[in-house]
């Protein structure tokens, strides 16, 4: 099957996509022979790693595809394979989040290292707090480790899961930074597929064909990217429990977390961490719209206290202490941020995301080749599944995402990366 | 030998400093027990790698001396073991630096991730204009890579240059970070000496012997945490020199640069650029007194690109990619803060360090047993030496840091840590 991702609204994955003209490469690659001999001597060469792991990011296929664009064409480009709505000005973050930082910034109490690399307290029981407020128990602000955006959060979670032999359950189609991350910290992936007829839930029965005893973790992001899928608490709960039964931790990237529109609304999956552990991992970045600020978290949601039996709370501290923590100004503005945003800026934000999500839905209605199996409920992206029997020469989506660009400037992803 | 850190202020490693009573301890362990059995049918467990390497800090150290303070005593605590100086009114950054990030934030133009991960263009180019005023060629925004804080800097470039069976010298005494990352990404640490009779400098002659053909690297802190020695032109010239006979690329930690007050001026390492290459790594953190701000450089000063040739380049640009990024607008403000922060706020600093160092120099030549066999040139910190042959009852210097917290609530730390 064939699918398409629209609104990919990721400019994580965009980054360095300073073209090279083939001069230059043929250059570089001379130079680089002419000199091949000199630099023989250093006994110093790269790691791979690194390198092999980003590889894993749709960064190359957006790279391929502009490259793709005749600069013959006058139209513009229609760049909907990615985006980061904080540029446009409808979706400029709260003066009051704005404002707190400001204040955070000038009261010059938040200029030294944070006293724990956990994050500082007010901001870990403002983070407490907040999730709470979804929650069925209070969490502690020992629970909350305060991370420079959810990717950090990523990061610290999968090396800390990261023993050697272990194994990872990540959704297909998901967010690649997953497969980057565990890559590089040797954890072997394994794909469940989420399943489009049926609203991309989670195929359960492929995660427990996939599990065994080397399987630490099942990741599922909700609302989802690249889907715009919101989990129902009926969903979620067999999750937990099928997780559970394979003796298997949650990690819930809930980055997403409150931005639906459809008729299932947001359910934490700690939720159910009474059922199963739940590494809780979010940020302000898309609520707020605030990516290029870096303040996330990552909240064990596990009142039975599993993930501090298991000594994973240490290896989380420990990781934490060994790297960067998030900009302690930004910190203590969060409790403000948190507690006094007003909910018409939510509400603004909501319904610029419904809309936005309804006019492609209907675009792409009138289309032949692509239908959308599911209309999105959340998030900011849209998948859409290709029909190549109804198209003359496309061999699969990677092709249809190339002849696109080249021949209308609009670029779109394919559904695999 | 015994030697003593006195001023040393990192913050960083006193994190999650919260003491724990026996009592509580007991219990820990006993719910552990209990539950134990209960947790054994979860298939996951910590690596326990993040946890022994972030054990290298000097937190444990601390934490033990912080124990042992007597609480009947009631003598304030003089905490000289640490300590961040952003925290005193007298050390609180320019006001023009706080207006730049306050101008970014409201101009809303950098609220979205850096469109590269190596960082915004307008702050790579402030930052290579920066430290090219003190280099005789210029560099380069592409060679500039903004970090969150130099400790970010610092776990790119080990990551990076971390291939199976390579090992890094490092500076005895140093910053333990070093040693928590290179034992995290399994690069083998080697130590060299700093040598008190000559101002702490590099024993070279240590370095020729410790290095083989799997050695990539070696690190100095210049100016210097935590003997506040500033490295001559001279001297640096032949680190550069050694390090090329050796075929290994020098990391250049000026996390401390400018912050000198003796009699050697501040020269960058980057200087010897075409002798060797150089990662230069550095922050705003210290000279504006501002850690928790989190902006910081890893830096390619190495005019003949060799470490493009030998794909170090291309590894730091992947390991950017998987990386969280520092705050886009604080970002945005770099470029104002390095051209605009007025000369007398460097001055002012400057006269607090050297008042403080004198301070703490001229106290230690009235004690008996201790003596300073260095009068700090520039930083943070001093380091002293232990005559044990005029102490009663004291073992090593870790047994007079701890009787010393014991019977006079004053903290320093033992030179080894
Ligand atoms: C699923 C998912 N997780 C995490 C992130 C990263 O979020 P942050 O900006 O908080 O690092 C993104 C960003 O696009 C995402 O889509
Ligand atoms: C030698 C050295 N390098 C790096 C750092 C970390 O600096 P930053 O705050 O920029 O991460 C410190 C902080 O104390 C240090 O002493």
């Amino acid at each position: 099957m064939q699918f398409l991702q629209f609104l990919n609204l990721n400019k994580q994955f965009l980054s360095s996509l300073i073209p090279k003209t083939p001069k230059q490469e043929l250059f570089e690659v001379q130079e680089q022979e002419k000199m091949e001999k000199g630099s023989k001597r250093w006994g110093f060469r790269a790691n791979e790693d690194p390198n092999s792991a980003s590889g894993l990011s749709i960064r190359g296929v957006l790279y391929s595809l502009m490259q793709n664009i005749d600069a013959g064409d006058e139209r513009p480009t229609i760049p909907l394979g990615h985006g980061d709505p904080s540029a446009f000005p409808c979706f400029r973050t709260s003066l009051s989040a704005e404002d707190a930082i400001v204040d955070a910034l000038r009261s010059a109490d938040f200029n030294s290292y944070s006293p724990t690399t956990a994050g500082i307290s007010p901001a870990r029981r403002a983070i407490a707090e907040y999730l709470s407020r979804d929650l069925s128990y209070k969490l502690s602000p020992d629970d909350v480790y305060v991370t420079a955006g959810c990717v950090q959060a990523i990061e610290v979670a999968l090396n800390v899961l990261a023993r050697p032999g272990a194994n990872i359950l990540l959704p297909r189609p998901g967010f690649p930074i997953y497969e980057a991350r565990a890559d590089f910290c040797n954890l072997e992936v394994r794909h469940f597929d989420l399943l489009p007829e049926q609203g991309w839930e989670v195929d359960l029965d492929a995660v427990e064909a996939l599990a065994d005893e080397n399987t630490v973790a099942m990741v599922i992001i909700n609302p989802g990217n690249p889907c715009g899928s919101v989990f129902s608490y009926r969903h979620l709960k067999k999750v937990a429990e099928t997780a559970k039964k394979l003796g298997i931790l949650v990690i819930a990237d809930e980055v997403y977390g409150h931005l639906t529109f459809g008729s299932n609304p947001f359910v934490p999956m700690g939720e159910f961490g009474s059922i199963v552990p739940v590494l809780t991992l979010g940020s302000i970045s898309k609520r707020w719209i605030v990516p290029g600020w870096r303040l996330g978290w990552l909240v064990t949601t596990d009142p039975s206290g599993i993930l501090r039996k298991t000594k994973i709370v240490e290896g989380i501290k420990g990781y934490c202490n060994i790297s960067t923590e998030p900009t302690t100004f930004i910190q203590g503005a969060i409790s403000h941020i948190l507690e006094q945003t007003k909910e018409d800026f939510f509400v603004k934000i909501i319904n610029i995301l419904r809309q936005a999500s309804d006019i492609c839905y209907a675009r792409i209605k009138e289309i032949p080749c692509i239908t959308c199996p599911h209309k999105p409920d959340g998030s900011m992206f849209l998948m859409a599944k290709l029909d190549l029997l109804q198209l003359e020469d496309i061999n699969d989506d990677m092709d249809f995402c190339f002849k696109l660009a080249q021949e209308e400037s609009v670029i779109i992803l394919p559904g695999e990366k």
